[in-house]
């Protein structure tokens, strides 16, 4: 309890299909200045844009065809205020979003609200076109980002020879259905707790605290994110003080973190 | 950009009506060991409870007579499975609810997700019963959470004699429409930044960043929830390294998270 440190680490490379990320986090610790030593204290924060574009999880909008539904939305959005250049105006791009989807919840201006394969609700399936370096690739969420951090951690095991391996993350920035902006929050994780469920323990008043589940991947998400700008190419972050969330098994990753659709009030 | 700090105040004495929290605060900061010195490059996390307690912004439930529409949704609770301590089905404490909303959005098992009268979606009109010591006692929201931040910061600058005084936010934990677990979020704000917006602004590759408004105010409050246990009575915590989002004038406030009600998808 009481502290916790969150620094980004820098000088990255550019990702690209196939790269180690975890070969190439361990190498960007000893790179920074100090070095830092990566251990079993840590949870190795990563944006997901660069454990999709690892994993190729990339679409080239020249191979995409639309069909009608992506046709009549992009129509739509044609006929709203918004700024010229939205990527997601192309109807190429709106047709990746619906491929992406499971169901649309709502629909405006050309963004679409959606349950992604995956069970996340948010903004255009996740769809990106930000920080690509190729103005045609849209970068999708990994197929399964829960699988890509166990696998990341399981690597950073190998490389590091620890007994415990570091807590990893996979964020993204989603939208809330009731406030302005976007917060980080946990897409996929390995070796973390999601939530700490504090229901039928008690308060420092020896009352039962009924109702107290914290979501504390996605809090760590929310807080690596204050590390980094958006533009400054720095996706990876290490958060420190937070060890009585990190676990030696892999544990239910980000799914845990999904509200079950009978449980669902707002689709 | 790179690195924060975040700890939490120990040994903060129960709060009471009329308590001079920035004096309490001050207090903490030099009984830390180390001692801390406040300044203009932190800020300081409240925790909403311990606001509402000096502002008297509490109930008594023996002082509440509940109306129709209350005793009818205790009725319907008590039908279900939750469980028997669940204060929330007392139609007293529902009817306190009731009053602090502006509207009810969904109802489920004794919980009303509410618009409060400030304008935040969450549920039960964010009312607590948990951390209260009298357990007649319900804790409201702050009647105005951004009135209170500025005066908490302009008491702060009073005492400290600084060009330039911390941030101060003042956190609530909210639930989330489509994930579980709650995340503390922005209420009340002063001297700080709620929302970077890069929309317009390009990243590393000259792109536009078309949607990205980064909700730093809800960030900050949920990385600072990490720094405490929900039973360790450490309402107060402190931040490091975010100057670049403390600003001279009080600003906004948080009432530039709410999204405005003719953009609510989900009503």
């Amino acid at each position: 309890m009481g502290s916790l440190h969150i620094r980004s680490l820098k000088g990255l490379p550019q990702i690209a299909v196939g790269d180690d990320l975890a070969q190439i986090i361990v190498d960007a610790c000893a790179a920074q200045d100090p070095p830092v030593s990566l251990s079993g204290e840590h949870i190795l924060v990563l944006a997901q844009k660069i454990v999709s574009k690892a994993e190729g999880a990339t679409v080239q909008l020249s191979e995409i065809t639309a069909g009608e539904r992506a046709k009549q939305i992009a129509e739509q959005a044609q006929h709203t205020a918004l700024p010229a250049q939205e990527r997601r105006r192309d109807p190429r791009a709106i047709q990746v979003v619906l491929d992406q989807s499971v169901e649309i919840l709502r629909q405006r201006e050309g963004t679409l609200i959606c349950r992604t394969r995956h069970g996340f609700v948010c903004a255009n399936a996740g769809v990106d076109a930000s920080n690509s370096p190729q103005a045609e690739t849209l970068i999708l969420l990994p197929q399964d980002p829960d699988h890509s951090a166990r696998l990341i951690r399981a690597r950073l095991r190998q490389l590091l020879r620890l007994p415990t391996a570091p807590g990893v993350l996979i964020t993204d920035s989603f939208g809330r259905a009731w406030r302005q902006g976007q917060c980080d929050v946990a897409i996929g994780l390995a070796g973390l707790t999601p939530l700490d469920d504090w229901r039928g323990r008690t308060d420092a008043h020896s009352r039962t605290l009924t109702a107290t589940l914290l979501a504390v991947a996605d809090s760590i998400a929310a807080a690596a994110d204050l590390a980094r700008a958006k533009d400054s190419e720095e996706p990876a972050v290490l958060v420190e003080g937070l060890a009585r969330f990190i676990t030696g098994e892999d544990g239910p990753g980000a799914a845990a973190l999904l509200r079950p659709l009978q449980e669902d009030l707002f689709r």
